[in-house]
């Protein structure tokens, strides 16, 4: 997508051809900044210190990781070792874990001299196959959304409230939430955004906010308490958020307080959908509750924030009484009942172990083997 | 309650007498500032900017506002105007309206030159009836923890969670939602407190992370995202919160995201309870999402926040990406029957009419009437 009229993937090889670019996601909104990835203790950083974020282009980054990694030292006991550093990086979004497996399996049986080459190249189609799925969610996605209008008076706006950032930003390109709403925008149905803020790191007023901004989508930034009063008072037609994990029962991990949205949705009819490419499916998980790990983070991400002072510099402030300790845990499960679909790369399909097998009748066989 | 140690009210009169003394909220929890009011403009503005805030205090506000006008000008002009001024300060908080409908009923028949005594006895008794009305909320919650606790192992914490500030800092003395929690500490049950944040002006961190850490209580703030995944996880035995009106069948408007929290307490079988003392009850309304009048306040609030700077300064920065607008309504609704109960001064009610009418039948008749 673009910025400033200029079109940007999240991730590209450098002009050296080896080394890896990506936008330095923690100064956005209020700076554009990008980071080149020589080796892969800096690509294992950059997914640790959210450089990078959002479940597909943590896998992306991951990918290129271990192709740093190979270029460098293309042994086995190399390997092992990048897998293992980027593996442990995060814990949540399981495409990291479906990336660095992917790349095991492409590295494993060619020689050490070939490695690096190969491995350059799966990264790089993981990228290319991401934007494809991206792009696939949102075709999928867009008829829900060209259906309520259908509905509503002409020229009356659908308004979609989005949690997070599930946008280009979190993918390589097109993002998943965001895809049916930007495909929507572009083909002329009028749409209006409703960015849940998502404290605490601000992932919707920064990110979120940005990138719709930038493409010339309708948007209006909210505090993330405000959404069930919006519901409740028929101002949102539908909820659009990604997932960083989805159990094949089709319960959906994503950015903590996810669920409350998703319990207001349920309380007042409104449709809650979830997008996301099938790589972000765990088909070994069947209770989303009890069996996805949440990351717990630092608490200095809820005492302190940061923002463009008037001065024009960005500072970081403290928000919390002084003396008061505070808890983090980055994300929560959303049980398949309240979700009204998720939205693959393959079609819609119902939150259950039967919808989500029968769009993917391959993969769902493959774990159950 | 105490700060450094020494005892406060929110309100108080100045040593001459006649201006009055509140805590200048907005500064708070970095710099504990009062600001003396000498006019009923200055006592309106002091709402208005939430210097005060909080249902029972903005009511107390109102009333020595109003005691301001007299003394000033005591004629029924000046005492209509003082009415209005103050009566149009904020829209949703009932307490406003009842306390000025006080100060009127006391002032009315009496000669002008004695208004403006009976207005500052008037607004004292305001404010002693709320310290005691409060006092009495706590004696009436206190059971309900007790009752937990007894189930927990011994000296296990009872982890109470609470949204936006119904402490002592929103009323004039113990507060409402906190009064069960600061008895119930001091009597040796071992609580701790989940503390909301409560985006966009975070009360919850600022105002009770700092009433709570100045008395004690072990307390752990959260974003407001957190609640829902706390209480899947068992790590919620009961939520209580204040309310700014509460209908006569038991819908509770209250800081935005309230009905958020309620709807997961609900889902996972979490007592919700709500505290108030009986001028917060509109006899008036039945239906809250439909009747009650929720604020919409400064896009602004949203879009800055303030907090201490590395250098020691309370600084002003912007969060959401430039360009990007924002909403901001400052409460919801929470329907009753999300509602546990509601802890009153004359006991626990059912949030319905019936509980309501059992507890209240005099002011309950008397507007039926």
């Amino acid at each position: 997508m673009k910025i400033n009229g200029q079109p940007y993937r999240t991730i590209w090889l450098a002009q050296d051809g080896f080394r890896v670019c990506v936008i330095d996601q923690t100064r956005l909104p209020f700076r554009f900044e990008t980071v080149t990835l020589g080796s892969v203790e800096q690509a294992a950083t950059a997914i640790t210190t959210m450089i990078v974020r959002g479940a597909p282009l943590i896998g992306a980054t991951a990918a290129y990781g271990v192709a740093l990694a190979m270029r460098a030292d293309a042994s086995d006991a190399a390997l092992e070792a990048a897998l293992a550093l980027l593996g442990a990086t995060r814990p949540t979004a399981v495409n990291l874990h479906w990336a660095l497996a992917r790349m095991r399996m492409a590295l494993a049986g060619i020689p050490a001299p070939e490695r690096a080459a190969a491995a350059y190249a799966e990264a790089a189609a993981i990228c290319d196959e991401d934007v494809a799925l991206c792009r696939s969610i949102g075709e999928h996605g867009l008829p829900l959304i060209r259906e309520i209008a259908a509905r509503k008076p002409a020229g009356a706006p659908v308004n979609i409230l989005t949690h997070c950032n599930a946008g280009w930003l979190a993918t390589v390109d097109w993002g998943t939430a965001l895809a049916p709403i930007y495909l929507a925008h572009d083909s002329g149905i009028p749409v209006h955004v409703w960015v849940d803020e998502t404290r605490p790191r601000n992932q919707g007023a920064a990110l979120t906010a940005y990138e719709l901004g930038g493409h010339g989508v309708p948007h209006t930034v909210i505090a993330d308490n405000a959404g069930g009063h919006l519901m409740q008072h028929g101002q949102v037609d539908m909820v659009i958020v990604g997932t960083d994990r989805t159990t094949a029962t089709g319960d959906v991990a994503n950015k903590i307080g996810t669920y409350l949205k998703a319990l207001a949705a349920h309380d007042n009819g409104v449709p809650f959908y979830v997008a996301l490419p099938s790589p972000t499916i765990d088909w070994s998980l069947s209770d989303g509750v009890r069996e996805i790990p949440i990351e717990e983070r630092s608490a200095r991400e809820v005492t302190h924030l940061s923002g463009l002072a008037e001065n024009g510099e960005v500072a970081l402030i403290r928000v919390v009484a002084p003396g008061s300790e505070a808890a983090n845990p980055a994300f929560d499960v959303t049980p398949a009942r309240l979700v009204t679909g998720l939205i693959t790369e393959r079609g819609v399909a119902s939150a259950s172990r039967e919808g989500l097998a029968r769009l993917f009748p391959d993969l769902a066989r493959a774990v159950a083997a």
